[in-house]
């Protein structure tokens, strides 16, 4: 993966590098957004944001020629929300559809522009990421459909950090522990390639940081750049990368047993990588090299630690007696890219241990 | 730029993302190549490949609906080769332009995309890295006109090592320089931002320790590898960043004194960059870093020599009294972005040391 090491070439890859305009600056979204508004040529906005971005919403529309406003988005895009706001979208003859929020925002006008055609521009609230993939989501009767269309791509995204001190730090500290995730499940999904491990390594050299810092209570808008900057890139690696074990084992126990996404995911990753890293010595080497040398696994367990995480899945809610049938659940969507064979016993193993918050074992134990 | 520091947040910045398929696979050029011409519903292909290509040519195109060739194609990309190249294109009825070659080849293609619209295909042999940019040029009486377009990026780049392999190792190496000087310069360049900046970076981890493999003799398709995968990442950096001080310099000084392209590259670059490092600490820093903690501009001029690269722009034909005509020259296109102000006196001393061939100070020593 990692395309430095002496000696060794590069295994074959097909990658599609996403074009898509990124402005970043703190206390810019209300200009950067006309300017994009303005650039794309549109004159009829319909500006999707949730009532917990309200305030944010009427700063950066306040200029805007809003022809429409949708303030109801959920997670997951309910099927229904979405039908709704296409139906909005084509009464109002918006040009263009403007997020503002997290991800449930993110998702809801990617609904939009993947029915309607029409573009999209994304004000990102949270270090979700979505706005940097071409992957949409809608949910019917408890089950997501997904797929991925250059039509929801955002053209433009603007990140302003400011309109992420809404996030509480633990909240941040949960969103940007997610993004972390999304470069190092990226090192081994499926169609992991040294372009997009180039830009999660890259992703995680701002995020780690900015999450140790956090650790240590220095909160502020230089965090918030740093977190949101990393966000982006492994966003960008995540959508390339496509899900690893890491993210089927959470879409399994987040679906099946109704626990919390962000601190699932915290819980989950030290297990997955400290399973993976003997049999992915680049990704373990680039994450070891961010924890000062300390083995990947168990810089991320620390950190995740140091942010005042729950140590187990149990914590979170998962009974002990689920265990096997998670397993059963996990087993069939094991990535078969996985550099490690996975099969039922290491991953009982594996999620007992994530269940219990077991320290991770070093660097090269293999359970 | 980097955005890993602690405690520091990022300027803002407005980057575009160009959107590109990316085929890399050593001996897979025949097979990709029909793979991408037939994704992009092509029937009508313009083959353009110099006679130095003219083998990969004919066995990448044996299998394609080629109505079409071009065998002419000249450095800096003519006018009238254009109009012609056009010309051809309107005739045959072209649907695709497809190009096998260095930078001459992709140049040409270019130019053909850029006034007909035609989706262009790059299967490049050198590491010139034209394939990834936006940017055209034409030449009419010597004067080169440049511009960036989105019809002249390829929407598909093939890459195959195998077909590096007719460059001999001291064309290899210098094609290679040239790849690093992208990322390097590219630091300090007019729109250089955070995520160019990762980009280059990842490129001189690939860049670096292939060179440093060709410099001890280990030449092959695991060095090309890399090389070729390097060259992309510094060439998209360089799209995004622009032209900083050392391009400027070259650029006068290959159109005003007629030095040869990558010699030049590959003798100046170590003295901008010994000049600007002190301004420029977190390049300085990430540069280093790949040479082992060897100061950024020391390590560059070493791995020139390990190279086997000519000492100073005396040894490629700059006479001494021009000095002074170039100084004037440089002056005005120096861009006021430089992270280090450049007056004449400056750049007179950074000139003669470049010309004698001097070695360049060790880092943090202003001159």
């Amino acid at each position: 993966m990692s395309a430095g090491t002496r000696g060794t070439g590069l295994a074959p890859f097909d990658h599609t590098t996403l074009g898509q305009r990124v402005l970043f600056g703190s206390g810019a979204a209300v200009e950067s957004t006309a300017r994009v508004v303005s650039d794309l040529g549109a004159q009829r906005v319909l500006v999707i944001a949730g009532r917990s971005s309200a305030q944010a919403a009427h700063d950066v529309a306040a200029a805007l020629p809003v022809v429409a406003r949708i303030e109801e988005v959920a997670q997951h895009v309910p099927a229904e929300r979405a039908a709704a706001a296409v139906e909005v979208a084509g009464r109002s003859g918006a040009d263009l559809v403007l997020t503002i929020g997290g991800g449930s925002a993110t998702g809801l006008g990617k609904a939009v522009a993947l029915r309607t055609g029409l573009p999209l521009v994304a004000v990102p609230t949270t270090f979700a990421g979505s706005e940097a993939t071409d992957v949409w989501g809608t949910t019917t009767d408890g089950v997501k459909r997904t797929g991925s269309d250059p039509r929801v791509l955002p053209r433009a995204v603007v990140y302003d950090a400011a309109l992420t001190l809404g996030l509480a730090p633990g909240a941040a500290a949960a969103s940007g522990l997610n993004a972390v995730a999304h470069a190092v499940d990226g090192f081994w999904a499926p169609r992991a390639d040294p372009l997009n491990a180039a830009l999660g390594a890259e992703g995680l050299r701002a995020l780690v940081p900015a999450l140790q810092d956090l650790a240590a209570g220095q909160d502020g808008l230089a965090v918030r750049e740093r977190l949101l900057f990393g966000a982006h890139l492994t966003a960008v690696a995540f959508a390339s990368a496509g899900s690893g074990l890491h993210h089927k084992v959470c879409h399994v126990l987040g679906g099946a047993f109704g626990l919390p996404h962000a601190e699932m995911h915290a819980v989950v990753l030290p297990h997955v990588t400290a399973f993976n890293a003997p049999a992915a010595p680049d990704a373990a080497a680039r994450l070891s090299g961010l924890f000062d040398g300390t083995a990947a696994a168990t810089g991320l367990q620390r950190l995740h630690a140091d942010l005042g995480g729950p140590r187990g899945l149990r914590d979170l809610g998962l009974a002990e007696g689920d265990l096997p049938r998670a397993v059963e659940l996990v087993l069939p969507s094991v990535p078969p890219s996985n550099p490690r064979p996975v099969d039922a016993a290491a991953l009982a193993a594996l999620l007992r241990a994530a269940w219990a918050g077991a320290p991770v074992p070093d660097e090269g134990v293999q359970r």
